[in-house]
């Protein structure tokens, strides 16, 4: 069974765009499946695209493509890559960032940079700013068909050498009741926010269900909200509309309100300026 | 053939909580065929969930398997179901509202509450807050790929049980000439609305295609629309802008002005407290 | 293999109208594979239904069906039809404009208007206001599974009485060092615009790669924007939030700026009222 084809972009699904894609990867064989993964990553930010990489390959069958195109560099000299994780996933995406996430988490194994000689798609036209369709979308095809194979994408280059965000540095602090980091991302059409304190590391801070936890948000150093919350499993174990600090589906500690906007309610943005202290309460 | 699993959730297609769920499935069984009925029901509202699965449910293939995921109450006692319907399709959802209309129109002939010691997915991070991904996704490719069978999601319980609406217990008028019912739902995009008349009973007003109405609404009682509109086949028979009545495709009797959005145009909203009052007119 | 069915409709996704049109094909045929074109077409616009079209269609593989729901005439005399393009895919669309570029740019073969007394869904209730689900979406998927051949689709009509939209007789004005067209239609997220001007025609500019542009646009005959830009194969090849005139990749001649959105910037719109003018920089 052919692998299947996930794709990601910024393009939104408001226009043809993904649609394009598509049927490029069609006329190389028509019986691959392919799935929308997100179109809404936020316009130009591999930050967004590495973090919904993290949060969606874990739950795919081994051996899924994933085509990632949030690309501010087109035209740029970045380098367009496909990338062979250590448990089999391939991504295929411009190096800007964009693996950011998963080479720490999963790791890569592998990363050859697309040689456009034989992995273009043939159009009529010249057009050099859709590399999603002639470029990411095609050499994606063409490896999940079986018409190349993973080493005839190119030239491989050093793992080393893949382009990290910066923000990922930013390393959260974590002791006995006490957690600080910033906000790694949020959901706009719910406004839960997340942490980059993981799951995992806040079992550190030895705070657990139940348990009341006093938490602050900071944006450039102003205080801009200060409230008691419990650390609870879900929602439903607060009244509607009070805030809850719990464990995120994607792996990272999360706040937001039951049944209510977060973000919304309190003006809360995301990004390395924001900082969320948390602490054990009474 | 397996059967199709429809989805549809509150949660947007903004981030990846919807390929998130497919990928589980896909894990259950990689020929699956999952297909979108809608992620845009309004945030935490089972009636318009109800009334969603309501208007689709009659076009699909019998046999079809849908997942609904508007759960407000993740992490409360609700009770997560599979119901059977009397025409042999399966809907599984959190039980809290979302079947009412099925139940009263289509009818379940067999509730089952899944259970969770065997239907949900054995993640690796302990996660509370994804019922759509980890249970009710989960059960749905289960149940799709023959993996389980219908008795197999968990212990049945009385039909009787199952969780209803409150409005939906509020009847409409209909007498000869004469209609009155509340908003029931409106389609945003293009501001039409229906009420919770539906095309059968407004047959029994005796009002004819092509008679003249006289439509009033009310909100909490105070007049705020009053119009001579024609009832119509289609939208086509009114001038370009004009209000007309109609039978719409949800079953539901229906108002909208011809390429025109009659929610934005008259401030109308949506819910029991808004009075539509139908007479024919001269 | 049967051929892909696409839609595209300005239904947009945010209730179950797509979805009731899948179940309808799919009882046809659960076999058939349905993909989403986009379904946020300008509501009630033909003329952006058929850019639409002719963006996407020569990226798919030869055969696919493309069903096009874009209605503003719903209930009116308009001819539902299927028409056969030159290359062999098949468009089934209202009449009324939607096939303006593809008349040109492919040309039609055949075009046969459905007949209603056999193509057209056997409903339950008397509905006459979803002829995409009904009508149109029903006939494709006939036509897909083999059901139908073309020619059963209904009689067919002379190739000179498909409807074009008037905009399209607009000529641009082409020659040396100069081009002059009307804004043909922008993409909302990104915010680049596109002229009534082929990549293929500026060729005639003699304007290369590299070269300055004076670029002016006016609204109804007055200036809004007037800017030195150079012509170029991509975004990154000029700064960030810089303008940049380039090959567009749906075949026209395009203007945005470099991660930043043109049309919000400047408040450009689209549409025969807005005129833009290329000349030659130094």
């Amino acid at each position: 069974m052919k692998p299947v084809i996930l794709i990601q972009t910024d393009f939104s699904l408001s226009w043809s765009a993904v649609a394009q894609m598509k049927g490029v990867m069609k006329q190389v064989d028509p019986e691959l499946e392919i799935v929308d993964l997100c179109h809404d990553i936020k316009t130009f930010d591999p930050w967004e695209a590495s973090l919904s990489l993290q949060a969606t390959e874990p739950y795919w069958p081994k051996g899924t493509i994933f085509v990632s195109v949030v690309d501010p560099g087109v035209g740029t000299a970045r380098r367009a890559c496909a990338a062979r994780l250590k448990d089999g996933m391939i991504i295929i995406t411009p190096d800007n960032g964009s693996l950011t996430h998963l080479l720490h988490s999963v790791g890569v194994e592998q990363v050859r940079e697309i040689d456009e000689s034989i992995n273009r798609y043939p159009a009529k036209e010249r057009v050099s700013v859709f590399h999603g369709r002639d470029l990411f979308g095609y050499c994606a095809a063409r490896l999940a068909a079986g018409v190349i194979s993973f080493e005839e994408v190119g030239p491989e280059y050093p793992v080393s050498e893949i382009v990290e965000c910066e923000e990922y540095r930013i390393e959260p602090v974590v002791r006995n009741h006490y957690a600080q980091g910033f906000i790694l991302t949020g959901v706009k059409h719910f406004g839960g926010i997340s942490l980059n304190v993981t799951n995992q590391d806040f079992q550190n801070t030895a705070i657990s269900y139940g348990d009341n936890t006093e938490v602050t948000i900071t944006y450039q150093g102003r205080t801009c909200f200060h409230q008691t919350m419990p650390f609870v499993h879900s929602f439903g174990e607060v009244p509607k509309g009070a805030a809850l600090l719990y464990e995120g589906s994607s792996g990272y500690l999360s706040i937001d309100l039951n049944q209510g906007n977060f973000m919304e309610e309190y003006g809360i943005g995301c990004g390395k300026e924001w900082t969320v202290t948390i602490q054990k309460g009474e």
